[in-house]
C-alpha cells in the first residue's frame, strides 16, 4: 500500500466518508436531490444544511462532480459570453482544464503574470481596458484560488482588497477553493473567514482533493447571483441522479471538523517535508509552504530516479521545478522514506 | 427502510458495488485513469479489460460521470455542429436532458413520432432532406434507447435494420443504454448481441440505472471512431481525478455476471407486477411489459393518493399514464404491498 | 435580363437603394455606426430615426448582416441557453437556417405543426410541460414569421393573442420579418401595427427581400430588452465596419414609402400570377395567395421542364408542390410569359 | 467631404468598385453564389476565378460578410474546441474581436508577447507544452496577421520559418489578412508569394480596408483542408443571399491591379506623412512604416486637441502613442493639411 507524493487526489477516500456513504446506501430516496420536488431528499438537505451553517444563511449551494465543473459552471452562471476572467496566468483553470471555460462559456481568459500563484488588484486593472467598447470583451469577474496552485495562501487582508476592487466596478469575485480547506487550516480562519466575509461571491467548494471520493459544491453567496442555476448545472451534465452518495460525504465533512483536520494534517506533513529538506544543499525550496505543497528546484537530471520510487509531478520541465503534495493520508513515515530517497538519489 | 416504484435511480447501490469500492480504497493511484501516464491505474485498466472481454477488441471504453455526459460526449465527438441527430420524439435525450446536447454539441435534434420509445428506417428517412443543401442541417446519427423510455425493448432484429440504413448513409447508429442490461437480461442475449454484433457504433453504457454509485460508459465499438475523445472528455468537464472509485464498480458488475443478475431481477420484479394489476379493472397496461417497467393508465384522479405511500411517476398528466419502476432490490414483498395499495386506493 | 420567380432575393436592388449607396459614398464616416463613440455617424442615425418614426420613441434597432444573423442574434440576446423557443415546424429558423439557432445560442425549438406557416396558442401551450423543472428546457419565446414561409399573412388579430399568451407566461414574441413589409401591404397597416402594436417584443425587419443589396435589422420594442445588444453583435460577427452603406439603404426603404411600394408591386404581381394561373387544370394553387409568394401543386414530371426557362423552387419533392416568388422588379410581361410558358409545358 | 486618419475602413468604397456593382445590378442571378445548385451565379463564378488566378489552382474560396467571420470561420473550419490557437498578444483577434474566437469556437488563444505585431517560432514554441495531455489545450495553429497591427510588414522569409515550424508539429498557418494588399505593395510581391508560396494555409483575404463595401474572403490554399466550409458559413450566419454582390467587389480589386493601386497609394500616403511629421520634435515615431499607418507617440495631452479636426485612434492611453491610417483615398493634400494642423497643435 503506497503513498506517493503526486497529487492529493491519488489518495482514497476518508475512512469517515466511507462510512457516511454505506450508512446511506439504505432503501430508496428521490433522486437528483430532489430539487423541486414534493419529496424530499433528506441528506442533501442536511448538506446543504452544514454549508449554510458554514457559510450563513442567504447562501446556495449546489452539489456537481468535479472541480472543472464547479469552476465553469458557476462562472458561467454570472457571466455572460462576452464579459472576460481576469485571472493568475498559471490558474488551474487556464492551464489545466482543457480549455473548458472557453469552450463551454466562451469565455476570454485575461491573464495577470504570477509567481507565487496570486494576483493583486494592480494585476487585474490592466485588463480593465476598453471598458464600453464593443470591439473590447468587457470584464465581469476575477479568479483566484485558495490554496494557489503554488501551494501559497491569500490571506484575508489580500482577499479583501480583490473583492472591493471588483465590487466597484461591478465586477464578482470568484474562488477556486478546491483546496481552501488547506487554505482555512493554514491560516487558523473559519472557511467563511476567507470567503463570504471578505468579498467572495462564488466559490468552488472542494471535497476532493481533501478526503472525499467524487463532488465538488458550488456556493453562491448571495441567492439571488443565480437564481437559475438549477437549469445550468441540468445542462451542463452535472446533475447526478443518486445525489445523496454527493451529499452525505460533504456532511461528513462539514457538520464535524473532518475538514480541518484532514487539511491541517495533510499541511502538516508538508511542512514537516519542506523542514526535512531543507538542508539538502541540491534542493531549494522555491515557493512558501503554506498548504500541502512543497515546491522545489532539484538537479534536472535526477528527477526520473526519484519519481520511480515515488511518483510526483515536475512542475516545469526547464527549471527543473517539482511540486511535492501531500495528502490526508500520508504519514510521517511516508515522508521520512521519501526524504532518505531523495537524499540517496540527489546526496 | 422503503422501496418505492419510482425509478430505478432511486434505490441504492449494490453490495457488491460497495464491497468493490471499498477494496479499492488503499493507498494511491495515479489520478484521471492514467490515460497517458507512465504510471498505470490498474483498476482502470482491469475495468477497461472487462468492457473489452464484453465487446470485443478494437473497442475503446471511456468513463464519465452520468448518463447525460455519456450521451452528449460520445455524439459531440462523432458529429460536428452542422450535421443532426435522428431520434424518437419521447428519447430521453430530447425531453429529459434540458436541451444538453443542444446546448453543448450545438446539434439539431431531427424527432420520429413513436407511441413505444422505438423507431424505424421509415421514420428516420422522412429527415433526409435537403442532402448537400448547406441551408439544411446533414443528418450524421441515429440514436435509439434501450431499453426504450417506455420500458420496450428492440430486438437484435430490428436495430440491424436501423444500422445498416444509416451505414448506407454515411451515418451512425449510437445506442442511449442507461438500461442495457435490462434489455439483454430481457432478451436474453449477450451486451455484445444487441450492440457491436448489429451494427452500434457508439454506445452510452448505463451502470447507476443497475445499481452502481456513480459513473457511466462511453464505448466507441470502433477505436477509430473518436481517437481524441479524451480531449472532448476533459473539456467536457467530466474526467474524473479518483477515477478508480468508477472504474471498480464496472469490474463488479462485468467481470461476473451482476450486470444480469441485477437487470434479470429488476424485470422479474416488473413482470410480476404487471401480472399482479393485469386483473384490476381500473388498471389499463399500455406497453409491453419487457424491460423493468409497467407503464399503466389509472384513472387521474386517484393518482396522488397512490403515490403518497409509493412515490412513482405521473408520466402524463393528460392522459392519466403512469409509470412503475423497479430495480435490483425491488422485493416480491414490495410488490405485493404495492398492489395492495393499488387495490385499495383504486378499487 | 432575365427575372425569373425562384426568389425575391434573386432580384437586384432597387434604384432608389443604389442611389442613397452612392450619395452616401462621399469622404470620410465613423466606422461601425459610431456607436458609442464622440464623433456620430449621420448616416446610422437617420436610418434609426426613420426606425424610431415607425416603430416609436423607446425602440432600439441594431443593423446586422444577414435575416439569419437578424433572427439567431435577436433571440440570443433574450434567451439563455437552457430555454426554448416555439415556433412553427415549417419556420424558415428551423428549416432552412442550418441549425444556426441551436448551434449559435444553444437554444431548443419546440415545434408546432403547421400547413399555412402560422401557429395559434392552442399550438404553443402543447410544448408548456415540465415548468421549473430542471430535467426540461423551459419556453421563453415564440416565434413567428411574417409573411410565412407559405406566403400567408398573419392579421393583427392572429398576432394579438400570440402575444398575450406569451406575456401572461413570463414569455416574449418574436417575430421573423424577412417579408414584413410584404405582410403590412398585403393587410393595409403600418409597419408597427402588426408588430408593436400588437406585442411583438423582438423583430427582425428584412430588407434584402424587399429590394435593398446587403443589412437587415433587430428591432427591440423595449430599449431594455437587450441593453448589452451591441457586445451580442460584434462578438456574433456582425458589426459592420462602413456601417453607413447598410444605413442609407434603410433610411431609402423607410423614410419615404419605398418599402411599401415595393412590398405592394410584389404582392400585386403575385396576385396577377395566381389569377392567370387559376383556371389551367394542371395547376392546384394550395395556399392562399396573400404576400408575394404563389404556391401550386403541378404534375411532378412537368417541374423540371418548366424550371428551365423560369428557376423557380420545388417547395416539396413529394408532392409536387412549388413556390413562385414576385419581386419589386417583377413586370406584369415577366408574369404573362411565365404563365405562357405554364400553359405551353403543363398543358 | 473630410478625410481622417482614423482607420481605413472610415473610407467610402473605390468609384470602380461602385461601378462594378452597378452594372452587376441587372435582372436576376441565382442566390447564395450558387454553391450546390444547377443554375449558376456567373459573377461569383468570375470571382472565384480571378483568387484562384492569384493563388493557383487547388484552392478554394468562399466570401463571407467581415474580418471578424473570415478569421473566426476559417479556424473553426480546421480547429476541433480542445485546439488552441497561437497569436501575438496584440493581434486583432485577441484583442479587438469582443472574444468572438473563444465564443464561436470554444478555441483559446496562447499569446505570444510581441512589440512590433510579428511573432517568431521561438515565441510560438514555448506554448507547445502539455502535448498530448488531456489538461492542456493542444496547440493546432499559428495565426499572424499581414500587414501587422502595428503597420508593419512579415517577409516571406520571416513567413516561411513560421509555416515550416508549424507543418512539422502537425500544425496550420493562418494568416489575417485585413491588409493583405498593403503587406504585398510594400514587400513587391505578388499575394501568392507571402501567402501559398511560404506555407500559409487559411487566409482571411481582406477588401473592406482597400476600398471594397462589404465582404471579406476565406482562402483555403487546400481545398481539402475543408470540405464542409460551406455548411460552417451558413451556420455561422455569414452566407450573403444576393451574392453576385459581393462577388462583383473582388473582382473588381483582382481581375485587375486595383488591388494593389490601392495599397500603394496608401502606401505612398503613409510614408508621406512618416516623412513630413519626421522633424517635428514632438513626434516620435514607433513603428517602422512599411504600409499603410504611421504609430506615434505625442504629448497625451495635446492628442484631444488634434484629434478634433482630423480624427484618429490613441493606440494606447498610457504612454500617448496614436496610430494614423491612410486609406486608398487619402491625398497628399490631406497629409500636408494633417501635417500643418500637428505641427499647429503640438509645435
Amino acid at each position: 500500500m503506497d503513498r506517493w507524493f503526486a497529487s492529493d487526489n491519488n489518495a482514497g477516500v476518508h475512512p469517515e466518508v466511507v462510512q457516511a456513504i454505506s450508512e446511506a446506501n439504505a432503501g430508496h430516496c428521490p433522486a437528483y436531490g430532489a430539487a423541486g420536488e414534493p419529496t424530499i431528499d433528506p441528506y442533501t438537505a442536511e448538506a446543504e444544511g452544514a454549508f449554510r451553517r458554514h457559510f450563513g444563511e442567504g447562501t446556495e449551494v449546489y452539489f456537481v462532480y468535479n472541480g472543472t465543473a464547479a469552476n465553469v459552471l458557476g462562472l458561467r452562471a454570472v457571466m455572460d459570453s462576452w464579459q472576460a476572467l481576469v485571472t493568475a496566468d498559471i490558474a488551474h483553470l487556464n492551464v489545466h482544464e482543457c480549455g473548458a471555460v472557453e469552450s463551454f462559456s466562451g469565455t476570454k481568459l485575461l491573464l495577470v503574470p504570477s509567481s507565487d500563484g496570486k494576483i493583486t488588484p494592480e494585476g487585474v486593472e490592466r485588463h480593465l481596458v476598453g471598458i464600453g467598447d464593443e470591439h473590447c470583451v468587457q470584464a465581469r469577474a476575477v479568479s483566484i484560488t485558495q490554496a494557489t496552485e503554488c501551494g501559497t495562501v491569500y490571506t484575508p487582508e489580500e482577499i479583501a482588497p480583490l473583492a472591493e476592487f471588483a465590487h466597484e466596478r461591478g465586477m464578482l469575485l470568484h474562488m477556486d477553493g478546491a483546496r481552501i480547506s488547506n487554505a482555512a487550516a493554514s491560516l487558523g480562519t473559519s472557511l467563511r473567514g476567507i470567503t463570504r466575509d471578505v468579498g467572495v461571491d462564488v466559490l468552488s467548494f472542494g471535497g476532493t482533493k481533501n478526503g472525499t471520493m467524487f463532488g465538488e459544491a458550488v456556493v453562491f453567496m448571495d441567492r439571488g447571483l443565480a437564481p437559475d442555476f438549477k437549469y445550468v448545472r441540468k445542462q451542463g451534465m452535472q446533475l447526478h441522479s443518486k445525489m445523496r452518495f454527493i451529499a452525505v460525504q460533504f456532511t461528513a465533512l462539514l457538520s464535524g471538523d473532518l475538514w480541518l483536520r484532514n487539511a491541517r494534517h495533510a499541511n502538516a506533513m508538508a511542512s514537516l517535508l519542506a523542514e526535512r529538506v531543507r538542508d539538502i544543499p541540491a534542493v531549494e525550496i522555491t515557493q512558501k509552504r503554506q498548504a500541502n505543497a512543497v515546491f522545489a528546484r532539484l538537479p534536472g537530471d535526477r528527477i526520473p530516479a526519484l519519481q520511480q520510487a515515488f511518483p510526483f509531478h515536475c512542475w516545469n520541465e526547464r527549471t527543473g521545478e517539482v511540486r511535492w503534495m501531500t495528502s490526508f493520508d500520508t504519514t510521517g513515515e511516508d515522508v521520512e522514506d521519501f526524504v532518505r530517497s531523495v537524499r540517496e538519489v540527489l546526496g
